[in-house]
């Protein structure tokens, strides 16, 4: 009889975010008041660039001749999109990433679990706490952890608090672990890492032979000169990271898909006689047997992002959104909240007022303003006591949400 | 230090593709003729239909305005789509799939490997021999499979033999299975199975609570009214099989990117307890945690699919291939070979003449006539002395390599 992965059993409850729509549609179903404003999921709601635009109706009127039909692209994505990631995003802020180095994907949320496929099963694993839901659902679902424990965290995972206490710079563990999701800004904390702290977890990382999966998914928004976009902006770290990127909340693809991730030539990783093998080449040989590339409409998308109108385009997305953060935080602060984050990232987070619970502020904030955001602790044990609010909405709902809140 | 995935390493040389691709790009580095006929790779050639491709501008114009613009979609795919997939493909042939059942995708390559991310480790499994790559390897991938033996099969895996002695029907394994591969209209063998036939799979694996995974990529292309389009047209086969579909090669969306995976809501398997674990919810689990949809652009590129001047001209592209097909079995016939497939499928799978083995055969046609197609050992041990072309080209194209092939 067909046995599954019964892994997927320790699963707690539902993804974070499905568990709020739950929660949101009970609530719709009882109040007829109809004005809800979702702060909660961190998704773009502004119109997509014309550069992008015009990009893909193009290709769309390519595909419809003789001449300019494409069926199968290549795995790894189109030269011509690797080419311009490369010098745009790395080889401009002096990173030495080749084309060959990326490897174009339809989103970061499954390159990021993906990764597991090639990585063994008897390496230590360490997140930080909170945590993006998806780097500990794929440990948990590939088998790499234990039960859950009543406190919400993992068996056999190791996690590393990221909070007030710490500045909100995780604390480089005493013990060698061998793989470390980072992510920075932080989803969900909107903190930074400067480039004297990450160098420390890339020496950390070459000390042990760790491997760093650090997650840049939010680089766009940062504003400070002095916070590295990318980590192979820090020496090192080609020998030690793999980075993921997407266009998701820069050029606003989260409904139009396209990501890459960045694996350096020659990373390598052992096997079990302690021989080395080249990470590169698993994650090639993954891609061609397990994937057939991006839409080639949707590359061409992703490629007028480089063009000067979409480059323009997309500081204007980014300028928009920003200000929204500010807003945020301005009003937040002046209502006597403690706030985090929203200065080079698109999240506030706020610290959750009078001893409530993470989840009794969202059902206090759903109740009382018809606001949503995301309770802290969905995010992991330590993020109890904390809410995070998106930019990411209309100007005009962003203000109608502080106002609200506001006036409690 | 960390540790790779191993099982990595128990492939076998490339993947069948790119070894074609780098043995064509050798002959054209020493060989100045400049045209070569690829009947190799089962890849579209005309154009995309124009009411796909009206559909898709239009969804990227909605994507340039704030009311119509969308960020994330559902995981599993639009309603919209999802509700015309189960009236068109199932529904209407008295297949009671319903919307929820299906889950749209980026293509059925993920889909066919990604489903080992639910099932259980020690599940015994069988594939056809030959067989379509992607089944074998990702299973050695993830460890389900011995090493590879000298003979290019792999320890743990069944293989059941179709080919002439058994008239292209494979035999239903005498000891329990857990899951089985089918794929019928067949790649590469181009041949089908009639109703009774998978009736008697699907009761076998009813009684042995196995599973069937089915993939019907090809079922467009079936012509005889007889021939089952879905597994589900069977009795009891949503007990026990999932069933991949693919707008790629009906569509002509290999350079698009959507499928769809078909699980039924009741589709059971047990854990290591032997308690009842409901497959669908896995999956559903699977993809909300490992996958964001896809594209909005493409989904509605899918939906124009089943409009009426969309099932028009995707009859026309069904037709102008199986044309192909009909040409390509009449002149090789002509030209003495012995040829199967071609008629419900848009595969020609011919029989190497001479005791020359599936590769000397490729670099022969290779080198005599400039037709590259792909060697039938390339997809398995019963597939040596085989050989597959694919009617996947311009009619010009077609005729060339077959005046070419005639005048050897």
């Amino acid at each position: 009889m067909v046995k599954v992965n019964e892994n997927y059993l320790k699963l707690k409850a539902g993804y974070l975010f499905p568990e709020i729509s739950k929660r949101v549609q009970n609530y719709t179903q009882s109040n007829p008041r109809e004005d809800i404003i979702k702060l909660g999921i961190g998704d773009v709601t502004e119109p997509l660039p014309k550069a992008c635009r015009d990009a893909m109706c193009k290709a769309i009127n390519e595909m419809g001749t003789n001449e300019g039909f494409r069926g199968y692209g290549p795995e790894q994505g189109y030269p011509w999109l690797r080419e311009k990631i490369s010098e745009n995003d790395f080889i401009s802020r002096g990173c030495k990433i080749t084309p060959d180095e990326i490897f174009v994907s339809d989103g970061s949320k499954c390159d990021s679990s993906n990764i597991l496929d090639i990585l063994g099963h008897d390496n230590s694993i360490a997140v930080t706490d909170p945590v993006y839901p998806v780097y500990v659902d794929s440990n948990v679902m590939t088998g790499r952890t234990g039960e859950s424990l009543q406190n919400g965290t993992y068996k056999g995972l190791i996690y590393l608090a990221i909070n007030e206490n710490n500045n909100f710079f995780p604390e480089i563990p005493l013990n060698k672990v061998d793989i470390l999701y980072l992510c920075f800004p932080n989803n969900p904390t909107g903190a930074t890492i400067t480039k004297e702290e990450l160098k420390k977890w890339v020496n950390y990382a070459n000390q042990n032979k760790s491997l760093i999966l650090f997650d840049a998914a939010y680089e766009a928004f940062i504003q400070d000169k002095e916070i590295p976009h990318s980590i192979y902006e820090i020496e090192g770290a080609k020998d030690c990271a793999i980075e993921f990127r997407s266009f998701s909340k820069n050029a606003g693809f989260t409904g139009v898909r396209c990501a890459y991730t960045v694996i350096p030539r020659n990373l390598s990783g052992i096997n079990s006689k302690s021989e080395k093998v080249n990470i590169w080449s698993l994650w090639n040989r993954r891609q061609s047997t397990k994937f057939n590339g991006v839409s080639y409409i949707v590359q061409r998308g992703a490629e007028a992002v480089y063009s000067s109108e979409g480059k323009k385009e997309v500081k204007g997305l980014i300028d928009f959104y920003m200000e929204n953060a500010k807003i945020m935080k301005n009003q937040l602060q002046k209502a006597g909240f403690i706030v985090y984050g929203g200065k080079n990232a698109p999240y506030v987070w706020l610290k959750v007022p009078d001893q409530m619970t993470s989840w009794d502020f969202f059902d206090y904030l759903l109740d009382k303003t018809s606001v949503v955001g995301t309770p802290g602790s969905g995010f992991g044990l330590s993020g109890e006591g904390y809410f995070r609010l998106s930019a990411f909405n209309t100007r005009k709902n962003v203000i109608d949400a502080m106002e609200r809140i506001i006036n409690i």
